[in-house]
């Protein structure tokens, strides 16, 4: 039995080592494109800010496991390897190894793709150009370090979604002058609801980072091959330094190639054993779609959780084994500078996109006991589904670990709990964690009353206020 | 109809609160013979630390409502009235008035006894000595804080439940030498397994606190009326100021009078709707037995949370409705010093002595990314039934609110989950809240495999080390 995976961050090694440790006798191999494998990206903003252990901007602390360990696993991995074409009929596929130059053919029984998301770049960002960065893997975060040591003083970040959000954070805190340009009239439009965008956005502009919304980038401007300036409709804005995150694209050229279905999302179609509709080829993290488990569709939600998961099952499978992927209920969460924000299940306007008759309450509350100094304003919107009160969704935005709360919602979307469900539970209180009615029991107590009486749930415009 | 509460802090206040949403015609009238109500109780050893808003010392900010406030909505409140007898036939009370010293009678058509818990004291505390003290309400904060501001230096506190917790760590952060004495082996003996309790006593002993564990009291030495130092078996600790905590009793004189049921506990009986077995007599807060649903038993367990809540249950049944007290899942949390406890559940040892086929599995990981700065310990305990696989309970000692997580635990109790759903579960990650894999996934997946293979869960005997 021969294991062939193409990706070795987080699906692909997690696939290998669970086919590992379910067939002892597999050869397994992985062949990754960079110098690095089974690292969290997630953590890239966080080498920048210095928020993490380790020597300053060490991007090695986010190696999980070396190629050497996974070695003495008993799981070749090849670097530098890019897989150029795949003969699904034969069973192989073309290697190209960039040390030697040389390209091989290599024979597989089963093939998982994993090969992950990309990071999308606007025409105006194409060319190769000095001090303009996307920020997706370990080079990406040490050629931006590398700028920072250079000196950059201003930097622009174009995208206001996570990455976006979480390098504004990252750059302002190591000294920058940070503008934030979103194309959209708010931040965080695909996590949050409006009211809530705009606390996030208030937190950026509360921290010091210029935010233009609604604002779009026409070019760059460049010296001697490298950025000086970006050129929005509203005219230039300087900077040595630029951050495209407009979001992730499912690096889906090697499916395509052999004949893989993807799915309207653009990313790769699989069954919840994480087959591709090709025999012998499997998919698995974020360059596949998954299945939300609230509205019972295929999606394109790249997370690093999922993306191990969806690994370790098909990693099961593609030795015999039998595992199925559970799905996601679109949990998420972020810190962008003070402030903590966490989301789960559905937005309202997911949900009303969803034809679902939705409605919202929103609370703001302290996270702790009123009466505590430690005490923080912890905003909180709960959606659920009219008449059946069964539980769509929950948004925060909070200090430090207070919007973990929103795990407990998760939990209740597995189950398709209802908000008498949550408005019943037990939650922990003293006064250094909670109020005696926890800001979860409050919103599900009114919730209830809107489910029932049939109450509009629209937003008040600021839930800060 | 004629509604009297007897007890005015947390069930007694939101029964009278209930009571007049629900019938906006009732007479509802409480009686509480301190002259406080509608207080939080568990934050009297955070006055007494400092971590209150307003004035040095200031129990008020305790205060959720005034009975001014009270009064405002149509419910007679009158303090410094003691209810000294019932008559369950003719439905009247007895009331001392201790301001004009009058003693009379009040008719109802429904009575809540909502009288509470008291401190337990040891015969030698029965004494009044100066500078001996207990902590259940204002009174006894005031008189604390009084003798903190008389110059107390060395305070013993005997027992190590969470009262003598929380208090250990108010008093040594006001420049207490602080020792807690305790009679059994280990602190915190009713919420954790052994391990745990040691994780909680070597943080006393990091923190400065002399912690003797199986030390018996033998009595007090005094001066002038004024405590001057404990006696043990091991001979005498000098202390000006010494704490009490050796447990609560429900403070059943009064429904004893009316002939009300005790459950086996010691505290009242009731059903969900939270009747007694006396006609037109209702009980609720800590006071009464509730059911634990993850054994179906009867016990006696005072927390916040469950008293308020079974105080709104008999508000709305008390004028005609239909409520239900859902019961609890044992859920408890409290720091001490720079730790965090949570629980929920059964221990081990409870499950145990349920008779349950319980096993566990101990999991020593970091609340956030391993690679962040500001990750901590966290140290978990997952348990579940053997076969079954139903979860039965958790433990958590770890920093901060990173203990909330036992709610995920808790909302998974009351739905008898399973092991097998939590590991599929959707949790938040990003680096400064978990690991991709968040602990309670990881320790899902170890009890996943002890609950089918019959592994003996036993405890290492320290998961800190």
């Amino acid at each position: 039995m021969r294991i062939l995976v193409v990706g070795g961050v987080a699906a692909g090694m997690s696939a290998a080592s669970r086919a590992r440790r379910h067939d002892p006798h597999a050869r397994i191999t992985v062949l990754e494109r960079s110098d690095w494998i089974s690292y969290g990206a997630c953590g890239l903003p966080y080498v920048l800010s210095r928020d993490t252990r380790g020597d300053p901007g060490d991007f090695g602390v986010l190696v999980a496991r070396t190629p050497e360990q996974m070695q003495d696993q008993g799981i070749d991995v090849h670097l530098r390897h890019d897989v150029t074409g795949v003969d699904a009929a034969a069973r192989t596929v073309r290697v190209h190894d960039r040390d030697t130059g040389r390209t091989r053919t290599e024979p597989y029984d089963q093939l998982l793709l994993a090969t992950g998301v990309h990071a999308a770049r606007p025409d105006w960002a194409a060319r190769d150009v000095a001090g303009v960065h996307v920020l997706r893997d370990i080079p990406d975060g040490q050629a931006i370090e590398a700028d920072l040591q250079r000196g950059a003083r201003r930097a622009v970040i174009v995208g206001g979604g996570y990455i976006g959000l979480e390098v504004a954070e990252s750059l302002t805190r190591r000294g920058l002058h940070v503008t934030l340009l979103e194309h959209a009239g708010q931040v965080a439009g695909r996590a949050l609801d409006p009211a809530y965008r705009d606390l996030v956005g208030q937190t950026l502009r509360d921290a010091g980072v210029d935010l233009r919304t609604g604002t779009q980038v026409r070019g760059l401007h460049t010296r001697a091959g490298r950025v000086t300036g970006v050129e929005t409709q509203d005219g230039p804005v300087s900077a040595d330094l630029v951050i495209v995150a407009v979001g992730v694209r499912p690096s889906t050229d090697l499916a395509r190639a052999a004949g893989v279905r993807l799915g309207r999302s653009g990313a790769v179609s699989v069954d919840a054993r994480q087959r591709t509709n090709v025999d012998g080829i499997w998919a698995a993290g974020d360059v596949c779609e998954v299945t939300h488990r609230v509205t019972r569709r295929r999606v394109h939600l790249p997370l690093g959780l999922a993306a191990n998961r969806m690994g370790r099952v098909a990693g099961v499978n593609m030795v015999g084994g039998d595992a199925r992927f559970p799905g996601v209920v679109g949990t998420a969460i972020f810190r962008v500078f003070d402030r903590s924000v966490a989301r789960t299940g559905l937005t309202q306007d997911e949900a009303d996109a969803a034809g679902l008759d939705a409605v919202s309450v929103d609370l703001s509350s302290r996270d702790h006991a009123g009466y505590m100094r430690d005490a923080h304003d912890l905003h909180v919107r709960l959606t659920a589904e009219r008449g059946s009160g069964r539980l769509l969704g929950a948004q925060f935005v909070g200090v430090g670990d207070a919007v973990k709360r929103v795990d407990v919602i998760a939990a209740l979307l597995h189950s398709r709990g209802r908000v008498h469900d949550l408005a019943e539970m037990d939650l922990a209180y003293a006064p250094p964690f909670s109020s005696v009615w926890d800001v979860l029991l409050v919103a599900a107590g009114r919730l209830g009353k809107a489910v029932r009486e049939g109450q509009t749930g629209r937003p008040p415009p600021h839930p800060g206020a």
